[in-house]
């Protein structure tokens, strides 16, 4: 059986029913009102027992699969993984995806108009957490009419918010799918966030974050992206793909400003980037993987996995130098010490942390077993 | 016996002699004028047959070893390496340090003044090269009255310079160290350099260059030493160093303006490099070295390393991920197919590609023994 694009499909929003209070974040700050952009690709069953949720990394959005218009040159980010037919199938299963919180794609971030003030948020947006974003998701699946996940997956961020959703809400994770992600961020990857906020914040266009309605801080987010796109690939996969090429010049031409393929790659990323993300939500969403500490917040890593009631599968990736092998076997056997029930590999690719959006075809035979295969 | 420093030390200055049409670089500009800044350490023995050429890295100068004052907090950058006893053992050899061409530490670069505007050079300055580098040297050497040499050493960029000494003047050089190095920078390689290019000229106060008289980029000059630092650590010496500790607040405080230390830490590391170095340096000195390609220069590895007379060391170090062992391994493998005297050996070190400023014991074995030992 072959497999077939999703088609098109159409982006929703929804506003959150929230009290007077408002959203009670983890800071203990709240949020008057949120809104969520999501999508969702096949169908619930009658007995709602098929809903997977699938969670977006750091740059993603909800929009994981098919096209919005025919004519879209691009589908969604994870469109090899979900549709008819793939891993995550549409002809079984009822795919989820949504834009987190603080993110700039559709769902309430420092972007948002602060119904406070009628401006936008800006630093008034308060700090969220890779929890936050958790609960909005099940306040999303609550108006969906969904009160159980057949899965959650996600890698990177994603992978984050897939193990937070079987810590935190461990009644409703049959089962959960943790690509190329982590427990926590390790110095390095602190450091490398740290350099992306900084280069934002220090661009002069930042203005502490009250750009709104003039052009927002593109060369400091365009760096920032740079300095991100190289830790998302790896040493062995540059040197594939660009290896020591010069855009213009021969070898020995010695032009000041001649550039290596691989620097008019970046810079292109960077520009890209910039007209589609906001910097403000760069810098929230980073702090929010900075701050993600799965065994600080649930009283060290045994105790937090000693909730989980679902089935995880851990994949790592041979190349991702930014969320290693040794982060993903943290997690593993944690679980394995609590008694959970946990499959691990780590894949061979020599992609890096992208991985886990460009190994389509390695991950989804072992994510459609997880996903097929008889629970313990 | 015990080492000693070597004391107080004297920074010296040289005008190279040169023709009225200056000193042709590779690339084909020429400079009409070179001022070389350089320090030595021990005396010149009657015969001339104990001088010891050490060969900076990207962000180091002349300032080698000793203190230019009593009060002085810090020695110079391989203080652990030279002086009396130790590895580049000042009682018996004559050491000289000299800035690179480019730099911005006495020697000629781009905040010279352009004897034919009266200005400075900006970007009016010619690409260098480590060849030119290389040729700049010998010229000092030459007034130093020194027409050979007992060994050059270098790391880093220092390395790239030691192996062209070994290529470019084989019959002055009689053992070249070569210490996390390469034959040519890869593509990760290059793409930091490129970021921190992109963050210097992203800077409004860069200018194009001209901001001499005025305020350096600072913003883009310090987020490019942060960029730069994170890949001269590695990812085991930033955990046992920083951890997850922050700044101010105790962990699951989720404050917006909290710092990890290692943020603080690069931020600081960031501020401290623009107070010492020149942006338009940086920008020349890492075009410098993405540009090096020993094997394009030379018409192939091999046909460059046929031209070595002298013995070479070759040391890597485990855990330097940005000129990483594999790279060390080529120039060694290319030195023994061409039938010369090589040795290498992996220092086993956390400290990435810093080790060769760091690990001063395990490489003072490795380096007496090569420079004490009998020629093959």
């Amino acid at each position: 059986m072959g497999t077939r694009s999703i088609g098109v499909v159409q982006p929703q929003q929804v506003s959150l029913p929230l009290t007077e209070k408002g959203l009670l974040l983890e800071s203990g700050a709240t949020l008057p009102a949120v809104t969520v952009q999501y999508e969702t690709y096949g169908r619930l069953s009658p007995t709602g027992d098929n809903a997977i949720l699938v969670l977006h990394a750091f740059s993603g959005d909800a929009h994981a699969a098919g096209r919005h218009a025919e004519e879209d040159r691009y589908p969604g980010w994870w469109d090899d993984m979900i549709g008819p037919g793939k891993a995550f199938d549409t002809d079984r299963f009822f795919v989820v995806c949504s834009n987190v919180l603080g993110g700039c794609q559709g769902t309430t971030g420092p972007g948002s108009i602060n119904p406070a003030t009628g401006r936008h948020y800006a630093l008034d947006f308060p700090v969220v957490t890779i929890g936050d974003m958790v609960d909005v998701q099940k306040r999303l699946l609550d108006i969906l009419g969904i009160d159980r996940l057949y899965a959650v997956a996600g890698g990177s961020m994603g992978g984050m918010q897939a193990l937070e959703w079987a810590v935190r809400y461990p009644q409703m994770v049959e089962r959960a799918i943790v690509l190329a992600s982590t427990s926590r961020l390790n110095s390095q990857g602190i450091a490398f966030n740290a350099v992306g906020r900084n280069a934002i914040m220090s661009d002069p266009a930042w203005n502490n974050g009250e750009y709104y309605g003039a052009p927002q801080p593109g060369h400091g987010l365009a760096i920032a992206r740079m300095v991100g796109h190289i830790t998302y690939l790896s040493s062995e996969s540059m040197r594939q793909k660009f290896g020591r090429r010069l855009q213009n010049g021969r070898p020995g031409n010695l032009a000041f400003d001649d550039q290596f393929e691989v620097e008019s790659y970046l810079a292109y990323q960077g520009e890209k980037f910039v007209d589609r993300f906001d910097a403000n939500s760069y810098i929230y969403l980073t702090k929010a993987m900075d701050y993600y500490d799965l065994a600080g917040s649930w009283g060290g890593m045994e105790a937090a996995m000693r909730r989980v009631e679902g089935s995880l599968l851990v994949l790592s990736y041979s190349s991702d130098w930014l969320f290693p092998t040794e982060q993903s076997k943290e997690i593993v056997y944690a679980l394995a010490r609590a008694g959970k029930d946990v499959s691990f590999n780590e894949i061979q690719s020599p992609y890096g942390h992208d991985s886990f959006l460009l190994e389509a075809s390695l991950q989804s035979e072992l994510i459609t077993a997880f996903l097929t295969g008889k629970k313990r």
